[in-house]
């Protein structure tokens, strides 16, 4: 696969790999496209740069179902619980399979679930098509999952899920001591329900950090160096990092 | 190893795991810190919580030298280039380790280049403390390293240096076509000078992204909930990535 | 005049006081408006609350040519250089007279220079409208103003133009001792370029302050409590505080 | 009264007006002082620059007892409710007067409360020192004094107090219709009390806004262009505007 990029517009054009290529912009040769040429021409005289699909490329266009976790949120938690190769993830709900894909990405086995079975089939479909397979993803409620025995142990619990406070009340033995309870929770109100069953439960879990990841787009070139505008990514979610004792 | 965490002052300490511990807070017993038990009690009567050592504890241990870069940095550089098991990164410089440790850890293979033969040492040091194995260290320039020949193929170059332009007016094609040159510099007058040289190299480059990543830390507890006071980690770098075309 | 606010969209209408009142979410009747009840009922069963018009209502309200700066940004800017009843500013350009007219709504004496004819007259209009009377403004060039002499002295000039380095080369001794000029600039850029001036120009300026307002909106009713989505106001300028010596 | 200020270290010293003056920097004789030349030099051969004393520098140097109110939000809360010559604030608490002086200084009527003697009698000092005049201070509960009956009608009504829905739940009937009542909060815990008491008094108040500003300071300089270090002026409070209906 391909991507072109409109040297007039900037837009990004994903080829998939045979034929010739028309949008919106004009159209493009599949013999230029794959000549191993950049720029290449098309129709309207418009060049495009041509260039290999990455994996961000794959990443961000995965079919959309619920909402996408951002990559600033997700690369925090990662760096923030230390997660890498032989980690194991357990985490609800599946969502789209970003996280699943992104915790796949970075060498973790992952067990995910996802109650609602319409996100369970666009999870299981976009984690699949990014070629992972050290994942297990079930359609199940995690509180019943964990009712029933998580048969691992876990380095970090991912709750991105409206009442996270409901499956901290379980019994998380599951997770290893000095392993992390994550939980991604846009409204503040959600962190206190989360913050007052954690004083209820005592010597068991440590709230190590509440947090949120800001991040701000700038542009610089020639003579202009500011932030940009309407580019901010929206306040997405806070972050809560639970270390269980 | 474990973690001792206060419960009076939410303080840790490292235990390496042998004999009785001894803090300002008091003093506790090894039968106690390995008694799978949490809390034990200190002589003081203070109560500490045992947690096992995780990964982060010991990334954040690190021996210092240059600054470490940040996790907020490290995780969005991470997740915005798609990088994971298998990615080839070529870095420098090498400063302290911590961004090959963590390119270690999420399965990359790094090639990591120091022109500073203390900095080389410490970043060596720390690398190998954590227990990877799977990377190249050089006490040698990055440019005269690229002058010679990288022999690898990277999917990301990261550029953690002053003088990142210098290294982009080079012939870069051991990057990947798809591929990034990630520039993590602190001033907006770097981004300017890069920006110059990117400009003047045609077809070959493509800016996708100047940002920074601002963490922000809260409280929430019992009555209080806000952002915390002199805990937001400061303004570090602004993170350019540019896309090999 | 009256605020007319819906309860049901939130939407503000306003009133200017006479004839029923039509908008796209029904009619009210004249008499429902000034019976100084609230809330009052349009033809459509919508509930709309009746709130007098401040000077808030009216600032928003300009008529709009360049873009008006913010709220923000003025009140920081008046707050930081202790402006306040007896004042004087002087400032370029008069943009949509926003400006003007907050400076003289807290009691200081204005003098605006504008160079574009149709934002001139659009400044006059709009200051005019808001009732002010103390307050001059020309159709000209300031670097013109001042080269013929600006016959006050000036507590603070206030620059929202292009090339505000253009004028602070000039000789700016109608500024008083221990009063300000304050830049506000889009760009980075533009600053480097302003303080490459003023390290040119020995022992009559003091840079003491350059930063930026951030104005982050938050929604927080019944269980939500986050920051609000694309609410926030983006990055309008960077502000230099340049003490006069 | 001058200011000094050094160009080595750019710390300010406030010269009063008799006399040589001894700072950690060496000793400066009257006569430069009041020489009105610029730059002075110390018999430590350091130079100072001589500048005038302005209303900010008066401000910033007010007697220290509560924390003061930043002008970040002062000037905010100023122009987002429109205050200006004429304007009437009633406001609880006094704190050190810092926000009844800036209210004072754009023409603002003021009328203000403060529970605490010891508060009281640092305001009062505080705005008397400044030379304003047309304010009323009351060393009195402000809930008391609604009781009792507030004879004016309010622009705006200020609250930099702990439990401000208190007062909004008794009758603010003295506030004009238009008009704000404000609420300085620092925890997100207090906007939840206070929109409780909001949505539980039907078509009296409407919630134009909940916001907060936040203040980043840049170094601009020669090659350097970046934000500052540890200045960044820490979250100070959530803003609440509501308007009277």
């Amino acid at each position: 696969m391909k991507v072109l990029i409109s040297k007039k517009t900037g837009d990004y054009y994903n080829y998939k790999g045979t034929g010739d290529y028309h949008n919106k912009e004009g159209t493009l040769k599949e013999a230029d496209i794959l000549s191993g040429k950049s720029p290449i021409v098309a129709n309207t005289n418009r060049e495009f740069h041509v260039s290999d699909y990455n994996f961000f490329d794959k990443f961000v266009n995965l079919k959309r179902g619920p909402q996408l976790i951002t990559t600033k949120d997700l690369g925090y938690i990662a760096a923030r619980t230390g997660l890498g190769v032989g980690s194991v993830v357990v985490e609800a709900g599946s969502g789209s399979g970003a996280a699943t894909s992104f915790f796949c990405r970075i060498g973790c086995k992952v067990y995910t679930y996802e109650i609602e079975k319409a996100h369970y089939d666009i999870a299981k479909k976009n984690v699949d098509s990014l070629g992972f397979t050290d994942y297990i993803i079930e359609n199940k409620d995690l509180a019943l999952a964990i009712d029933e025995g998580i048969g691992v142990k876990a380095d970090t619990l991912f709750l991105d899920m409206p009442d996270a406070e409901k499956i901290v009340e379980k019994d998380l033995s599951f997770v290893k001591s000095g392993g992390y309870i994550v939980c991604y929770l846009p409204s503040v109100s959600q962190i206190q329900e989360l913050t007052k069953v954690i004083a209820s439960i005592e010597n068991t879990y440590y709230i190590e950090e509440i947090s949120e990841i800001i991040h701000r787009e700038w542009k610089v070139w020639d003579r202009v160096a500011r932030p940009m505008h309407r580019k901010d990514i929206d306040h997405t979610a806070f972050l809560v990092f639970i270390r269980k004792i």
